[in-house]
Parts: C-alpha cells; sequence; structure tokens
C-alpha cells in the first residue's frame, strides 16, 4: 500500500467545491433550455466497444482512444507471435473496450440499436464526459464535457432557426451577451470554390478559407492560387468576405447562382430569424466560416465570444449521415455542441456568474452553549424546509472559532443563538460583509431571502 | 471499419429518454436536499492513478479495478522476462491508470491533497459513476452511479441525526414512503461480542451476526458458540434483537454498560431526534446491524423498502480514519450513501415517478400549412419562455403524419394551429387522453399549465 503523497492522472482535473458550483450553473441553463426545447436525454456508457470507436475518427483519433485493458489472464489468449507483432497488434488481443471519445458515435451507435423504437423527429440531448489521451496542455484536457443536441429525422428550416434560438435563450439565461452566433452553408462555400474554378477540390479550398483568421488575406489567396484558383476571382471572394451588410452579402451570394440550395436555404433561414428580431439575435453571415465540412452538409454554426480573446464556444451544422458508418443509410439531421470548459473561461474572465453561486450557503448558524446548538437544530431545519442552504456549526466550540470558520467559508450571513434569542424565537442575522446585524423570527428570515 | 451490427459492452447501459429522466428526477431530489443542507459538490476524474487505487479495496476489488492501457508504443517498455511474469506482473508496466472503483478513495485523495485550503468541517458531496469489472449479472452492473454525502472534521451527534433528517428530506421527496432507516453502533455490537465472551473475536462474531438474515437464528447461535461464545449469553442476546420496543432496547442495553461509548451515543442520539418527531420519522434501532464494520467505527446505518424485496437502498456510517491509508492520519467523519439504481427500481416497483417526469413534452403543436408552422413558430418560443416543455411539429407535413407522431412521443397536450387560429390568436388546446379540446390564448395556455 502506497503511502506517497497521491496526484492527479496528467490532463484531468478535480473540481472542488467552488468551479464544481459554477460548472453546475452553466450545465443546468443548458440543460433546462435542452428540455424547454423539446429534448429529451440520453446517456451512454464510459466504456464502448472497440469496434464502435475504431475508425469512426480517422487514424489520429483511433490512436487518442483510451483503451481498457481486458480483465483476468489476458495474456493466455495471446500468443508469442502477437507479442512480437508489437503494442498495435497486441492492443486487438488484449483489450476490447475504449472510453468514449465524443457523443456522436454514440448517438449513431444507440440510433442504429434503437431504430425501430425511435419516433422521427427525435430530439435528444446528451451532457457527459469525453476522454482523448491527447498531449496535456493549456485548455486541453484528456477528460472534459461536451453538452450535445440533435434533431435526426427532420429537414424543415425551423430546426436551423430553433437552434440559434437555443444558442439565444442559454446565452440569455447565463447572461453571456458578448458574442456572435456565425453561419455559414456548406453549399455555398462550394458555391464559391466553383466561382474561384476549383469545384473539383472544394475542400481543399475551404480548408484554406478556414485559415483566414491565423495566416491573413494574402497568404491565403496564394494558397489558393497555388491549388489552380483564378487569381481575380479569389479578390472577389476576399471582397465578399469584408461586406459587413448582412442583406448585401445575401445579395452577392444570390447573383453567383440564385438556385443553389445554400443560398436558398441562407435565404429562408434569415427570412425565418425576421420574426424574432425582438430577441436582439446576435448572428452574423460569415462566408469565410468553413468548420467540419467532411461532416457537416449544410448550415452551419459556430459562437465566438466577442470581448474575450478566445477561439468558438459552441459549434455545431446539418449533416446528411449520422449513422452511415454503422451500416444505416438515410438518417440525417442538425446538431450543436456547447462547449462546457470554454464557457467557464469567458464567463469567469467576464465574472458572470452570480455570487450566490459560489457561495455554499446562505446562511450559518452559530451558538453559545450545547442547549442553543439544540435548539439551533429546529432552525436549521425550518430554513431548509423553505428551500434556503443553512448550515448549523455542528459542536458547541468556542464563539471565536465558529466565526472564523464562518470567514473561512465565505457565507454571506450567520445567525446567533444565545439564551435570550432562545427566548423571544428572534435570532441575530449577521451580514458577514457589513457586520449589520438584525434580530428576526424564522418567518422574518425565510422571507429575507426569499422575497 | 465495421459495419456489423453495433452492441453494448456486458454490464453497462443506455439510458434513452423515459430511463433517463427518471434517473435525473432522483438525483436532482437528492442533489437538492445535498445543496439544502450545505453539502458542496465535489467531482473527481474517471481515471484515477493505479497507485491511487490499488491496495484500496482487497485482493479482490483489486481484480475488479478496471485497468487502461498506457498509450502508444507501451510494449517498449517492457523486457522479455515482463512478459514470462505472466498477466499481473505486465500490468504494472503496461498500465498506469484505472476506473475510479467508488467515491470515496477519490474524496479521500482530494482531501490529502488539498489539505490545507479546506476548511473542517467540510461537508462535500459526489454524485458520480463508478465501475467494476464485476461478473454481470441481474442487478449487477459495471458501471453505476454512487450518491454520497460526507462531513468530516467534526464529531457532534448532531451529524447523525443530521444525516438521519436528510434520508427522511430526499424519500419525502421522492414520495417514497414505505421504508426504514436502520441504526446500530459498532461499539453496541462489540458489547454484545464481550457479552458472549467474545471480545477479541468481536469482527468474526459480528460476521455471523450479520447473517442472520441469511442463515436464521438457530445457525447464527452455532456459529457463535462455535467462535467460542457462551450457548446461554448468545440466546440472551437474541433475545435482544426480537424486542420491537426502541425504549426498551435501550434500556437492555444500558444495563449491560451504561458507560460504552456506543450506549451513550445511541442515547444521545435518539434524544436529540426526538425534538423532530413531527417529522414521522422512520427510525429503528436494530442491534442485529452489522455493516462495513472494518471501515465504520461509530454510528452506523442502512436504508430498506418495507414493501418491496430487496436489499438496503441507502447505507452510511461514522468512520475513524478516511485518509490513512495516504499517510493522513486523524480524519474521521460520518458518510452516507443513496444506491441510486435501487431507489429506481423500488420506485418503478410501486408506480412513483410523477406522470409528467416519463412525459418528453407539455406541449406538441401541430399545423395545417407553411404559413401556419412559421406562425407557430413564434407561438412555441412564447410558451418556452414561460417554461413549458413545448415543441413544434418541424415540417408542414399531412395533419394526419403529425398527429401519429403525437400519439407515439405520448404528449399529453397538442396545440392545434390553422387559418382561423392564427387569425383569432385563439389556439385549440387538445387534451390527448380525453380528445376534449378548447381554443385558447396563449396567456390563457400558461396559466393552464402553470396554474
Amino acid at each position: 500500500m502506497s503511502k506517497s503523497k497521491p496526484s492527479l492522472p496528467r490532463g484531468t482535473r478535480d473540481f472542488g467545491p467552488e468551479v464544481s458550483a459554477k460548472r453546475s450553473f452553466i450545465i443546468e441553463k443548458i440543460k433546462q433550455n435542452f428540455i424547454r426545447y423539446g429534448f429529451s436525454q440520453l446517456e451512454t456508457p464510459a466504456m464502448e466497444n472497440l469496434s464502435t470507436l475504431t475508425g469512426k475518427y480517422g487514424d489520429e483519433g483511433d490512436q487518442l482512444l483510451f483503451k481498457i485493458l481486458n480483465s483476468g489472464d489476458y495474456l493466455s489468449k495471446t500468443s508469442e507471435d502477437d507479442i512480437k507483432a508489437g503494442s498495435k497488434h497486441l492492443t486487438t488481443k488484449i483489450s476490447e473496450k475504449g472510453l468514449r471519445y465524443d457523443l456522436t458515435v454514440p448517438f449513431a451507435r444507440f440510433v442504429v440499436m434503437n431504430q425501430n423504437d425511435i419516433s422521427f423527429p427525435f430530439k435528444r440531448f446528451q451532457i457527459q464526459p469525453v476522454w482523448r489521451a491527447d498531449r496535456p496542455q493549456k485548455g486541453r484536457y484528456r477528460e472534459f464535457y461536451q453538452c450535445d443536441a440533435d434533431i435526426i429525422g427532420s429537414n424543415g428550416i425551423w430546426n436551423e432557426v430553433e437552434l440559434t434560438l437555443l444558442f439565444n435563450d442559454v446565452f440569455d439565461d447565463l447572461k453571456l451577451k458578448d458574442y456572435v452566433i456565425k453561419v455559414n452553408h456548406r453549399d455555398v462555400l462550394f458555391l464559391l470554390a466553383d466561382h474561384v474554378g476549383l469545384k473539383e477540390k472544394a475542400i481543399p479550398f475551404c480548408a484554406e478559407i478556414d485559415k483566414l483568421d491565423k495566416i491573413g488575406k494574402e497568404k491565403v489567396i496564394e494558397n489558393v492560387v497555388a491549388l489552380g484558383g483564378d487569381n481575380n476571382k479569389i479578390q472577389e471572394v476576399m471582397e465578399l468576405f469584408s461586406i459587413s451588410d448582412q442583406q448585401e452579402i445575401v445579395t452577392k451570394i444570390e447573383e453567383l447562382d440564385p438556385e443553389n440550395k445554400g443560398v436558398k436555404e441562407i435565404k429562408l433561414y434569415f427570412e425565418n430569424l425576421d420574426q424574432f428580431n425582438n430577441k436582439n439575435l446576435q448572428v452574423e453571415l460569415d462566408l469565410s466560416l468553413a468548420r467540419g465540412l467532411s461532416y457537416y452538409t449544410g448550415l452551419i454554426y459556430e459562437v465566438k465570444p466577442t470581448s474575450v480573446k478566445m477561439g468558438s464556444i459552441c459549434g455545431g451544422g446539418r449533416y446528411d449521415n449520422l449513422t452511415g458508418v454503422f451500416g444505416l443509410n438515410g438518417i440525417s439531421g442538425i446538431g450543436i455542441s456547447f462547449g462546457l470548459d470554454r464557457i467557464y473561461d469567458v464567463m469567469e474572465e467576464l465574472s458572470l456568474f452570480p455570487e450566490q453561486v459560489t457561495q455554499p450557503l446562505d446562511i450559518l448558524i452559530v451558538h453559545f452553549s450545547e442547549e442553543n446548538l439544540k435548539h439551533g437544530q429546529k432552525v436549521v431545519m425550518d430554513l431548509r424546509a423553505a428551500g434556503l442552504r443553512v448550515d448549523l456549526y455542528p459542536t458547541s466550540d468556542k464563539i471565536k472559532k465558529q466565526f472564523n470558520y464562518a470567514d473561512k467559508i465565505q457565507t454571506p450571513f450567520t445567525l446567533i443563538i444565545g439564551d435570550n434569542e432562545m427566548e423571544s424565537g428572534e435570532y441575530m442575522l449577521k451580514n458577514m460583509q457589513s457586520g449589520e446585524q438584525n434580530p428576526m423570527k424564522v418567518d422574518k428570515i425565510i422571507q429575507h431571502f426569499k422575497g
């Protein structure tokens, strides 16, 4: 039994009281909105068969899967040749299960396994951790949460609009205002590829466009020309990117091809969104947005904070083929994902967490004697019954020690019970920040906190 | 890329919409109570270093740990001798991490790593899955949730009382009435061991007592006598077990030794509980309750359902030494654990889940045309803004198809939007069970659901 100081595996984290409370605050707001929007929860196991996971995330992804060693005498099922063939081969002999790498593949597996019981359209949400054996670095962890919502089996533009409103409602609830929802459409990007003469190289073209923020306009133009793109046309496209008036962008792409599916959907999307202009939606058509195009086939989303230097905090889009990897074709849908860690970082940087979230208690009850403590048991239970978060200092230590504890745990209020208070039923409620204190009966205390 | 029908690893489960909603209902009630009682949340990583986990759960436990294969070319760090030494040895060379086996060891690790930042008494709760490579069978899974609450660094009897009230509040909130909270005390059990002449064999004596339900009184007497216990005295102890009047039991054990720590604490515990006799507490002193005595050192709890044949649904007790395994002594505390799966099974058997929990929606909006659908977008958002769970059928399919969908997803209400409804602003709210329908404006619909 090792008695050396214990530690955490690299790239993993404990979430202590304060951080955990803040994370719960975000998760709850997301979950409440998912539920109000009619999404049902799905939970899948942390472990999946490697046959489910392998080959779904590319070669690099396969290497980043955490694999679980088979139980028991796993070597007995291997031969000398298996050992000689090296780690990669041996793994297939001594490991059958891996940890969930994302929430999409388990969702697809669930849909395939339950296809006869699911009524489409099917709206599911899933909020669970995933694991990746990535090299840990700032902001990149080996265990992190994903918060996904998908609508499958429906093609109406309302899906696209609805998920935009969902982003808006979640960030409203979080009081996070400084963000923009960027949208684009795969087919519009492909139209631009066509325009510069790269119809057959649309994906590499998009990959270059995606680098615009990182490498700058001139370098992108150079790369697109190197791909075989027309120099004048790519200059035109760059000018398109710099237009800020949304209506003007739509008009311009309509001029390129009014019958393009992407152009039509973008138009319809904004027409439907217009109904909600009272909501102060922060949606921006960004023709240079080019993400996940090996998967997404329609509208794509990205949410970016505007006052904090950081990458996207949400993403998503419409896809054609969720379950093809498992041999079930024709399941299309649209999904979004909230990046919990990054949303947390933005909220922290902008000090958006309500004070109450980080306070473990509303009130700590302190007392002067065993008898006061016993009386306090009734008081604490009455206050808890009203929904307040209240604790009773559990032993009759010196009052100074109790107040020291109150300071350490940063309770905003203490309630002091002495013999006089016991008799009158009016307890001293003390604001620990201002020092102000007032005698109050239980019902008045409840009123004070519950309004 | 395998296209064979995917499956789940043995002993693991998907939780689809209905089951997940029911599980969330239980977890939320437990969590809300933990928070009201002043417990702060802790979350620890799924993966722990094997040096943290190994040796903490006995030899059998070590074998039940899920171990994670090191990433990359793990064989390169092994020798031929390592391979020859067999699976058990090789594991130490190719695996450094394992999956969380319970929530207690990670909590102890957290306390040791953060001992300088923690203010005692420290109340933490933790609700997370754990993994055990057990042979799967009915009711036993390889992934399951634990819901733990612990108070460390405090010895007052209020802790024991408070956790009893917490059990009571949680089951009140779940509307689960048919249960009993059984309590006992390690020192009282040891007193009984002493009484039958087995002072030095108290633990084996308790192990026999623990079998009472399974093997019956006669067999237990036989075994205790075989251990060297006095036949007459063990008969006396058996008579003690059969007393149902609580006060009488307390009097009897006081007669054995009024100065016994366990006797005194049990007395004090019931004296304090008496203050809450308005709460209809279902607490029973059961001198034959003997659980986890290699860990617990004071009062022990077990909650059992009374109208469903099933083992305990909660357990817990006071312990002396949480963190000794990591070289930090003197951290004592008391903790309880809610068995989510078993509580779920009891609630299912007694049909205690509120109907609303298993309905994914309050209302599904259906419509007759594209124009009605577009109008419905505003209506659905207005109803969601009021906190209702509402969905809008997303495409203008035939109304019959929309109602079929409404039936399949078992929405309790539909809201029908046609041209007349659009004009009047009064939509037809249809009770899908009774077929009754009434025209209502949005504010009246909200009132109907929100009361």
